[in-house]
């Protein structure tokens, strides 16, 4: 069982995930290669995956096998377990908590080849309207505070398959970083009484020297601050607090804007790794009119090194208006 | 001039370094490699520094010239500037300040092929004497509120040339994550009258289990929630707040249990590519009853994903107990 442990002096939970567990000797080498040929998320590999939660696929089609577009299982080596009550326990000065969750993969296309940057809108508005299914239904689960939606592509970012995916980690508690921002929204509306996205965003359409595109009441703007070179932050123009509250216009015009970044970001970076975080409000307490859903996306181009581990400070060697500007201006 | 800007949401400072700027193209491919023929740092090529701050030389011997044992240069790619004065502004919704701080490298040997693990104790402990007399020296310049001193050491943690170096950064703000170690550790000395450190540190050395190694007044511990696999701690046995006022004796202390732990972790890993970090009090501020200097050493052995980086939760597959027992029962 994973086992989610608190650090005693800064309070931060970290998970012990035994299920991956391996042995120190096979730490000595690389990191696992992509898988080759048998790819379990390829359409008549079904029964390598554990069973499907959700699928789009037409109606009569028999559940776990081909004809689907878009499928949603359990991850099948999970951080977390979906089984259990949270029990809380302590060792001395020590807190921890069993590591109750759930982690689930979304297979966004049939594609082996494809990526959210290649496949047609329609396909990247389906991508999205599985997030929101499966944020609403995990809701209802009373043990989660939290879903964590987050993509990683490409080997340097940490992604275990090629195969076009993403995942979802729901959380007995809300991570650290969501709080840090809902802390710090809450004291800048507390002070201004206005949303601090809402402000950057009319601050950033009017200076536009960090805006990268807009389109169908979306903006992806790079951040005055951001610790990764071509980092850019992507949210709803209009205040929105909790991401599974969106209509599927809004997923359409997420999507729009989403695969036209993503192209803009591939061109310039010609197809870097990169990851995608959706910070949206916490399950229990999603409206919000101090936080504004974001999808933030990060491309690996540079390594964390000891400074920013030991400082929390990250050194960006790409100002984010030159970033903003090339990416702007990069045309398909 | 680098710049330093502050996210308006959760406060986190980032260093915008145009020193180091690249052109959105240089990202495309890889990282530079690590210098093959030229080595900077190897003796004879002192001219290939920046005029050397302090070395350990034989009296008489010229500065920039061979005879060395170990040299400190002003890093060549500042991260940020020492001119200048400190300098807060303004943009709309964001804060900036210009850049300035120190930016520093310490050549631990003459020995390309050498590493903190293969060299002898004196030169390990002239090593953290070196950083011991450039945190004394930076403490003068009111400019600066801390001083981290750090190691990348292999590629994969961020190293860009072999040579056996550690660095140095002055900034005239105290790093986030010290800063939350620094309110942490306050809040729990404010509820017991103890050092948190201490109390861990007399825990673990009840227990056993997290215990790496003893000697000389120092302890080596696996933290009981590690952000990464082998993540191990060293600290003095008694407390300790300011690195800069440690003993010549205790410095060789540090030494042999800093030796002795990194080659364990070398035959364990077969030796990984790491990172340390020394966290020390602020230099403003460095007598305190609620902070214990540690080092804090990770193993470059996993990647860091979208969910680490979208939550601030790691997830780590050893159990700081096997970490443990598997360096305590390494043998040279």
């Amino acid at each position: 069982m994973p086992e989610l442990r608190k650090d005693p002096i800064v309070g931060r939970w970290v998970i012990i995930s035994t299920e991956r567990a391996r042995r120190p000797s096979d730490f000595a080498s690389e990191p696992v290669r992509l898988a080759g040929g048998d790819c379990p998320f390829c359409p008549g590999s079904e029964e390598l995956t554990p069973p499907e939660i959700l699928a789009f696929r037409p109606s009569g089609s028999p559940p776990n096998t081909p004809g689907w577009s878009l499928r949603v299982v359990p991850n099948k080596f999970p951080a977390l377990r979906i089984e259990g009550d949270i029990e809380p326990s302590g060792e001395g000065p020590f807190d921890r908590m069993n590591g109750v969750g759930a982690h689930e993969v979304v297979i966004e296309t049939t594609d082996h080849l494809a990526s959210l940057s290649t496949l047609p809108v329609e396909r990247v508005a389906d991508v999205l309207l599985a997030y929101r299914e499966r944020l609403a239904d995990l809701k209802k689960d009373p043990r989660f505070e939290y879903v964590l939606v987050f993509k990683n592509h490409g080997e340097a970012a940490g992604a275990s398959l090629e195969h076009p995916h993403s995942q979802l980690i729901a959380t007995p508690i809300i991570p650290v970083m969501v709080e840090e921002e809902l802390a710090g929204a809450a004291r800048y509306y507390e002070r201004k009484e206005r949303c601090v996205w809402c402000d950057v965003l009319r601050h950033e359409r009017r200076g536009r020297r960090r805006l990268v595109a807009e389109a169908d009441g979306f903006v992806a703007v790079a951040p005055f601050a951001p610790r990764f070179p071509f980092e850019t932050w992507i949210l709803p123009a209009r205040h929105r607090s909790a991401f599974e509250e969106s209509g599927v216009e809004e997923l359409r015009g997420l999507a729009t804007l989403l695969g036209d970044f993503l192209r803009r970001m591939s061109r310039v970076l010609r197809d870097p790794p990169y990851n995608f975080m959706l910070h949206t409000a916490p399950l229990r307490d999603s409206a919000l009119e101090h936080f504004h859903w974001h999808l933030e996306v990060i491309p690996k181009l540079t390594r964390v090194a000891g400074f920013e581990w030991g400082s929390g400070f990250f050194i960006n060697p790409v100002p984010p208006e030159d970033a903003a500007a090339a990416l702007r201006e990069s045309v398909g």
